[in-house]
């Protein structure tokens, strides 16, 4: 299998790009596409040594800048780092990209280049979050900036349902939808209707949930506008940089918290792993005619080998073929 | 002053809130009206050495579920403790009231017997959310559930600045409104609606802010609609409970972290102090015509003392008065 990675994108790129990919590319059955500027992205490469490691460096000229308008990136960046690993999906040179740029240009250029899977309204970025047992799956993140209709949030429990089952090994995932109160006659005018689509489907829908349930453990997927879903990932990110910085402080006070802490500090480096989005290898583009696994902004290498490692296992599994499959169900 | 003090509603209640309602008399100026079934809150109050403190029971027969429907409350409950403590405040008898009970209910019925303040369109709830170095108003988080219009964002913005102004004592507080982007161009249909109607208010508006915002320190007062508001505060507390669950999993696996578990307590303690919604006195309602403070469902008698402490303040400090002239200025 082949996987194109953008070796431009991401705060820590290309060096941390790259050493994921040499990682990936060592442990995983594939062959990596390193997509960028090519004498950098060498000379990166030149520190590893490769073994029987499969790497190809694909030269790109451009750069997508992390604040870059996606319209723009589209339109101007022809020979971006994004666009030229989108046309090697295209083209069928690559079964899988990863990038952890600008996720708007991400999405705008791959939707662009490969379009939508048939019957889908509108793609969805999905965010992995951990919870109190395992993770949930909090759909859309940002790919549509409100403005959601019932059925787009019942395409994204399918699309949810599908990943969760595929990629995650959940057998029936349990597909809530978030809302104001648990009862059916509490929500929004959109969620209200996107109600009874979901009793009516084939998925295991739990009804509504509140923001508590992303992470308590009580659902595998759930479901909500973009706005909504965007605000409360990046809530998310602040909060836990913010308890982690209140709690140093708090420990840095005291003379016997600090000897605490010494002690304290492998469990607590255990726990943060536990909450560390680089093992969950980054948010799945859902409803692209092809597969394109978006990181985060701070990736590191571990970050990118457990994209790419995702990115595999989201062709394997067929997820989009099987979205378009219930998709179908739902329309007939 | 007189606070009507809803003794009935609240996980803890009434025991907690009868020893909070007795800690704030003692504590403050204020007259502590106790509202709810007469035996019961005297039997929790011989408890204590009243002394000089001011404490009076009015009775209230019923008592509003946490989970009933508000409009059901309103209706049928026509002498629950929150509907009497309302009419305490409709006759002039108290001055603001507190209630730990459903916040729905006591939103509902407040502003069926009390109205709402003179030019606004819709009611708000509060929220006082601990960011890195202080708090952050975040409204509304849950008096609508959705279907927000620009013109009710501009109308959180300016309840949300008086309120930081006149109870949290900021000089010009920083208002932001939630959105997907920092940029003026991103947003939902609403939010882009919104930006240039704060944009020409007299609130000192930062422009779009992100949910990591909420909790960065970067802004004073954030608006959003409240479906994603109360999303937003729900997630929080739900991650809140989460991390401090893991935390001590984490910590109970290892012996030596164990050990440093003990000698760290107390700067946990002091940390988890510090993310305490008790400290901060609960919810304001906003907009009604009348003084009305939420607390928390799991109030002790500490949040209720402070949310009586709030309550007073939201009084003395003149908040209503100048909700209205603030509103009047922005429809010249």
């Amino acid at each position: 299998m082949r996987i194109a990675i953008d070796a431009m994108g991401g705060d820590n790129a290309p060096a941390a790009v790259v050493e994921g990919a040499v990682l990936a590319a060592r442990e995983y059955q594939v062959e990596a596409l390193l997509v960028g500027q090519q004498e950098i992205v060498k000379e990166n490469l030149r520190e590893y040594d490769l073994g029987e490691a499969k790497l190809e460096v694909i030269p790109a000229s451009q750069i997508i800048l992390m604040d870059e308008s996606p319209t723009e990136a589209l339109r101007r960046k022809k020979d971006s780092s994004i666009a030229v690993a989108a046309r090697l999906l295209k083209s069928g040179d690559a079964d899988a990209m990863v990038s952890a740029g600008n996720s708007a240009a991400a999405l705008a250029i791959t939707r662009s280049f490969l379009g939508k899977l048939k019957g889908l309204a509108r793609p969805a970025i999905a965010a992995i979050i951990p919870n109190a047992t395992d993770v949930t799956i909090l759909l859309d993140v940002g790919a549509n900036a409100g403005g959601c209709r019932p059925e787009h949030l019942l395409q994204f429990a399918i699309m949810g349902e599908v990943y969760a089952k595929d990629v995650m090994g959940k057998e029936s995932p349990r597909v809530g939808l978030l809302s104001v109160g648990e009862e059916e006659s509490k929500g929004s005018p959109v969620t209200l209707s996107a109600f009874p689509l979901l009793v009516q489907s084939s998925i295991n829908f739990v009804g509504n949930v509140e923001g508590e349930d992303i992470v308590n453990g009580a659902t595998d997927v759930v479901v909500c506008d973009g706005f909504v879903g965007n605000a409360i990932l990046k809530f998310a990110e602040g909060v836990a940089e913010m308890i982690f910085d209140l709690m140093k402080a708090e420990l840095d006070r005291s003379k016997s918290a600090k000897l605490g802490m010494l002690l304290a500090r492998r469990a607590l480096q255990n726990f943060r792993k536990r909450v560390d989005y680089a093992e969950y290898g980054g948010a799945p583009l859902l409803g692209i005619n092809g597969v394109c696994i978006i990181g985060h902004g701070k990736s590191n290498a571990n970050a990118i080998k457990n994209a790419v490692r995702v990115a595999s296992e989201f062709v394997s599994h067929r997820v989009n073929e099987h979205i378009e499959q219930n998709l179908r169900k739902t329309q007939d």
